[in-house]
């Protein structure tokens, strides 16, 4: 059709993944058929952000990046309340969209601010300044918490260190360039200088420095890290579903909560 | 802690996928760094998901399945709504969460049931009867249309075509019964005969095949479509935010929309 | 435009409820600015889900069993995750969102349950047979509990007496049949006899027979539950919000949970 | 129980909304059944997020203004997103969670920054400078839009006019101050100046008129603003619901979208 109301129409979605016509789907110009059995599924996410191939060492370390976050436990309010969700008789896409859903600024963010603290401390050390002075500068700066660093459990967090091992055998081999994790470890040992104890990188500094060595844009990290995560969400929301338990609060009700509000009164309708 | 109320809430929530404990992560009880750079996401899924780990075969297929449903385009649902939401200025979390939502009985269970329906084939087979026969019961009894198979917009769908094929291949290398293939050809044939026309086997009816050859449970079949799903969800929500579009509706407001409740008329207060 | 594709396109969306033009917007044909200020909110509400406005009384009703359902408490796993999914960081939108969708089958669906039954009982007791018949006919075939009865918590529930000593009155007056109020009536006297105790109508049973009184179908039921509740999902959610609490899990993390997954155990990548 | 675990897990969740006991309901310390049919269905909105009753005056405002937002038809992505998530099977808890969630800050948040542009002028205002000069110093440091100001579609918001008109007749009647409708008419006169045409006052600005006179603080807003949308959310997806559509994506297949990626190109695994 060439009418002008249907090119308005059409020029309302657009779109460079996806094109579709009758017998076929071409991923990012690739037809869907050779990359089914061709490409394992973390190139296939690949593809889809990034719109072309990963190397096979820019591959194995999102493959990595993606198994370290899949999940915390039942206590994560993203776990809590798919499996909430599911007690309340919804399929498991409901359940999961509750689950995704919460991974805000808060509870999902703090890769993507890492990445941001990254870059800004990139952009100065390319800039000329030593690193050890771009920290300092940027840091400074922050107040409270610096995401990505330190953990309200994990005295260290094991995800941590092997992904960064990871990053470096990678750096050393020349398959990235090794600026980010060396950002990382000096941000590290800024923190434990300045706190005057260890202030280690947490999951979400480590895929920080992942997703920066591979050159991903920040909300990315979060969508990446929502990838990764709704893997546990699904699992989760599948046992609690399987546990069988019916319209299942917070806690149990012999625990109870506290209730703060004004003392019992009376209402009388015109009075 | 061994006080009661404590053990009353301590039984409230109940897991077997992760243990956590300071320093300490296990996965279906294997440390997380060991998992990290260890096993590919596809196989860190199946772990979380059924508890213990797959044959590469097993890994192989469920890998494929996943790369397959990752995307349709933007005129489905699931797609636009999340373009749609990210066009008002929430985050991925928030607009993927809607995209998921969308994944229910009719947008993302034709899976499930034709897993459910592969199933009751098979049981009616393994019972005895004769392969023909058992479909012939089973679809005598469906009204309408069979989950997984056919397609509104492909007249071949190029990604079953594919799947089947590679579970065939696996089922010659024995690494799978190849059972379900046998299952889903004959369905086909038994439609294309009833129906005096082809209605082939669709994505929901070949990742159907996957999954009960890998032995996922059928509402497991709708959670590893959320999971390949979501990727397509994550990069149109992506890319809709970088177009810098606000509160974008369906459709260009010129197009506009048919109304067609009561003519004009008139309220006057107490009258 | 009159243009085959813009009339395809506009075919696509209709509705009844809304009119909007510059300048305009009339709802179920009615100029806004006549009803603001004109009709009270629940009149609204009739006005835009039924198409017509309520006479007094019944929008009386209306406004009663809306008020009866806004909140109950922390516990309740709608309530919950709204305040979870606020420490996460979201705006009112997103936690107000996920604890609305846990409002499903089983945590809101009982009183669009308890309107099916009500309804049957009142199609059989129209043709002709007695009110105790249809009651006996219709919950001899129920399993389980009777949707709209009982209640974990409230060995009497005050919200049902209350709404149901509104509906008599009503019916008293001639506004409604009171034919529902009946059935409910009888309901709960079939359940006494059969069970040996009281199993006193709840919440749901009793919005259910308002509901029905003034002619909703069932599932518009659930569509009025999540009106009311809504109200005690927002209150709680800028509740937590004001309390400051980030990333709350369900219980303390000094209370944990209990993991029963394998014990630990070692992953060696190729062994 | 007394132990300190219990002590430390009913710490976990507290409010002052409501109370609840075997038999109890209490909101605010008002017994359920006294409310229930006591109060307007706006009052109990009031008493639930404010914790005291508020009077005929500030519930009448209250009432209007709730009314005014239900519905702006559904072109508007909450409406759409809700109707197309109908479309895929979902209930209207899901339908209207899909709905509510986009209400964010681009979509739902105008009122909420329009209230706090109001807070800031008249802050000034209170600290002895003139209005017009308030104002002044505060929109000069807007950039484009002004929140509450001006429509897309209406050259004039026949909500603002009505909503404006009886904030400024409780005015009179001294129920409330009438500053808030002051500082929206003279953001008005400053635009018109400014812009050299009228950019007069939006339903968003007019509810925030209403809601700051009320004393709610800014993301309570949102909280009202989602209140009065959900009505419009719910009664669009039963609507859409009973239309019986499958799978309804944003605009007709038939229209399509456009691609604009790689053209088409092959993958061979391994080259």
């Amino acid at each position: 059709m060439t009418d002008p109301a249907s090119d308005v129409a059409r020029a309302w979605w657009r779109t460079a993944i996806v094109d579709v016509a009758p017998g076929m789907i071409r991923i990012r110009g690739y037809p869907i058929e050779q990359l089914i059995g061709g490409v394992p599924f973390p190139v296939m996410i690949w593809l889809m952000l990034r719109g072309e191939l990963p190397t096979d060492a820019q591959a194995a370390l999102l493959d990595a990046a993606l198994v370290a976050a899949v999940d915390h436990g039942p206590q994560a309010p993203s776990i809590a309340i798919a499996r909430m969700t599911a007690t309340c008789g919804l399929g498991l896409n409901g359940a999961v969209a509750a689950g995704v859903n919460a991974l805000g600024d808060v509870h999902g963010g703090a890769g993507q601010q890492c990445m941001e603290l990254y870059n800004a401390v990139a952009d100065a050390w390319t800039g000329g300044v030593s690193l050890a002075h771009a920290v300092d500068t940027h840091l400074g700066a922050v107040r409270g918490y610096v995401p990505g660093f330190g953990h309200r459990f994990h005295p260290v967090d094991p995800r941590a260190r092997r992904l960064l091992d990871l990053v470096e055998q990678a750096a050393s081999a020349g398959a990235v360039s090794g600026r980010f994790a060396a950002i990382g470890r000096a941000i590290e040992a800024w923190l434990a200088r300045r706190k005057r104890r260890p202030v280690p990188m947490n999951i979400d500094g480590a895929t920080a420095v992942v997703f920066c060595e591979l050159g991903f844009p920040p909300d990315l990290g979060r969508g990446l890290f929502i990838l990764s995560r709704t893997v546990g969400i699904v699992a989760h929301a599948w046992e609690q579903t399987r546990q069988g338990e019916r319209i299942k609060g917070p806690m149990p009700p012999q625990v109870g909560y506290t209730y703060e509000g004004p003392a019992p009164r009376s209402y009388a309708a015109g009075a």
